[in-house]
């Protein structure tokens, strides 16, 4: 029975996304100023639905941090309709023609990009992203289908009902953006086999949830398990600016993914570097593990052991390591790295190039704090996830990266002889 | 053992991709002549191995059609060893950067070409395909684990081990091209879990084995199962185009995936055009399959039945409809297509560029041929294989398919506010 209804569902948005192939701009543009509206009049609506979840997390004695993930406040409506205004001020990918040449048989071939066409979206507690994933899968010209978590079921259901009513309004079928009203992980799995009705899943949330999603999808998921920020200070780096860069990237918000969390210091400017670095970690609180060489140079810091290396702390503490050369700090990130973002401070311009093109992760950055790794910074103007592994997107996805490219051609008349 | 084995490989296949992230492109280009060189050398070892998969084949009993696929005859070779002089010829499409911006923050931002890393190449009888793919993920950076079929064991091993001596010698791990010794079905199943090791799995081979591997892969696969290409012939088409058109996209070759399977004919030129494209059919030896509006005209054909509908033939048949609108033809195609090749032949601005767009097959084709749906005729150099699923690779695949790209941040000293 409920198989039976995430089946259907899903078989409504491959329905649904084929009638949106033939989407105007300006009607996906319309249907998103709408949808802020109407979150706007349904406020209390959606809000009185939000507080049923509210309710069921203080009985099941939710910490404080979560309800107020789960909390639709006037803040976080006033900022979902920003973001679905902000959609709507994006350039539409669906269309554009690259590459377009003439071919010695007289054919010309080209590249039109496309929507992908049903994107499964599986999260957990905050009901927002269910506001900003439809929009951007709307405006890609894609329909979604929604599983998010049990706590925020209510809020959830009652989203889309409002999204789905603008989409009525402007004759798009409301069956683009669905959210499944069963919460179990059964109906995850059901959702993660149907490769059939289901272009493509992007998983959000802890590192548990994502695993069991890529390990039981027979769908293509793009994902990241965790962010392992490395940051290289070189010989030839300028020691104030190295200083700048590591402390932005590990203090500014050390909870996200794009926090640096190890520092590889060059052996020719340790002596000079780390004590400068050093002062201004222990003056913001950050808890420095190092290395033997390192300790040499800084007495007062914890050890680190082995564990520390490649660890995703996310919060106050850098692990710190001392290395010989370049050789030796891009074979620690190789070893120990995510494929996230590393970032060289450097003078050298050998050095520079060598690490941008040597090192393989989804950002690689010269003189750059680790913490510019994101949609927004990168201006793809709004960011659905970040991919860590290199099939279809590597790095911030945008709205590109919901949308691919099929082959076009003009002849008139053209046969293969 | 064996899954030891294999993991191992794989292993060694990883690291030896590292390692090519800083070749030259002159140092590619360079081994690949020196391949076709050593298989000029090598010919009598070559050829002497083949001789025992071609003993063996005949002990078996397999037919003449398998045994002709498996034999390295002279041409065969012949034609290999200009493949990798081609390879060598294309343009290198690693290191490229694009879309490069300043952004606000003063950080320029862009995106670099890099090998996607280890690939896992799935496939049956035809040995030279190990020359063929090893030569186009050599230039696009990558290592390949192989894993051929059992008959063509010999074979394979003989050209790896002589692709592996070119690599040596120019200072390449040789673990970048890798066949691996076991050819039974559990090999496969322990190469499709390696997500770590292996970054793409592409299958070449009947159905069986591509459904195979796509249902028991944990790591991306790119695949296509069949093709089934439709025409559809509009209300204003040219009738002697549009015969032109059917005959070759039907004839020219019917065994191969970019071969016409439907015919769709718009009702108001049925009558004109069936008779004249009938009468060219038939003296083709093409048996037509007919819906009743289709026998209405063409009285002497056979009836077709709803299993016709979708069906890839792969022979002189050929499945007609007739349809009231280019709306009836487009859900036609939906229902009954591959997402590999269609084409329209109309002389309506407004038609063609409907279909072009609505039509979201791999290839949508204006007044042309579906024999073009192919990587040389569209000037990609050389074909890896064809997706037909939309993520990273939709169509033809050629040496871009076997990269990606990554985020590159060039900084002076940028901290995020």
């Amino acid at each position: 029975m409920m198989k039976e209804q995430i089946i259907s569902m899903a078989k409504q948005a491959r329905k649904a996304a084929h009638g949106m192939l033939a989407l105007s701009t300006q009607s996906k543009n319309r249907v998103l100023h709408n949808m802020a509206l109407a979150l706007e009049e349904k406020r209390d609506f959606i809000q009185k639905e939000n507080e049923k979840d509210l309710v069921a997390g203080r009985e099941k004695g939710l910490a404080a941090a979560m309800l107020d993930r789960l909390t639709l406040s006037d803040k976080v409506m006033q900022s979902m309709m920003n973001g679905l205004r902000e959609v709507a001020a994006l350039p539409d990918p669906v269309g554009e023609i690259s590459d377009m040449v003439k071919r010695p048989s007289g054919i010309m071939v080209g590249r039109m990009r496309i929507p992908l066409g049903v994107i499964g979206m599986i999260y957990e507690s905050r009901p927002n992203v269910t506001v900003d994933a439809a929009a951007l899968c709307l405006k890609a010209g894609n329909a979604i289908v929604l599983r998010g978590g049990s706590e925020a079921i209510h809020s959830n259901l009652a989203l889309a009902k409002v999204l789905q009513q603008a989409l009525a309004e402007e004759n798009i079928d409301p069956a683009a953006i669905q959210v499944i009203p069963v919460t179990d992980r059964e109906a995850v799995n059901i959702m993660l086999t149907l490769e059939e009705e289901i272009d493509l899943i992007i998983p959000r949330g802890g590192e548990g949830l994502i695993r069991f999603v890529a390990e039981n999808s027979r769908i293509p998921v793009l994902k990241h398990y965790k962010g392992v920020c490395h940051a290289f200070v070189d010989a030839s780096a300028d020691p104030a600016m190295a200083t700048a860069i590591v402390m932005n990237s590990k203090t500014q918000r050390p909870g996200v993914c794009n926090a640096l969390e190890t520092l590889i210091v060059h052996v020719d400017i340790a002596e000079k570097f780390l004590p400068l670095v050093g002062k201004d970690l222990a003056a913001a609180g950050v808890e420095v593990r190092g290395c033997s060489e390192t300790k040499a140079i800084l007495p007062e810091v914890t050890a680190a052991v082995e564990d520390d290396w490649g660890k995703e702390f996310l919060e106050l503490i850098l692990a710190v390591k001392v290395v010989e050369n370049l050789d030796a700090a891009m074979d620690h990130i190789v070893k120990y790295g995510s494929q996230h973002t590393e970032t060289i401070i450097t003078e050298s311009y050998t050095n520079s190039q060598r690490f941008l093109r040597e090192v393989d992760s989804s950002s690689v950055m010269v003189n750059a704090s680790t913490r510019f790794s994101d949609g927004g910074e990168y201006g793809l103007g709004a960011e659905i996830g970040i991919s860590t592994t290199k099939l279809h997107a590597y790095g911030p996805m945008g709205l590109k990266e919901l949308t691919t490219k099929k082959f076009i051609v003009y002849g008139d008349g053209q046969i293969r002889s």
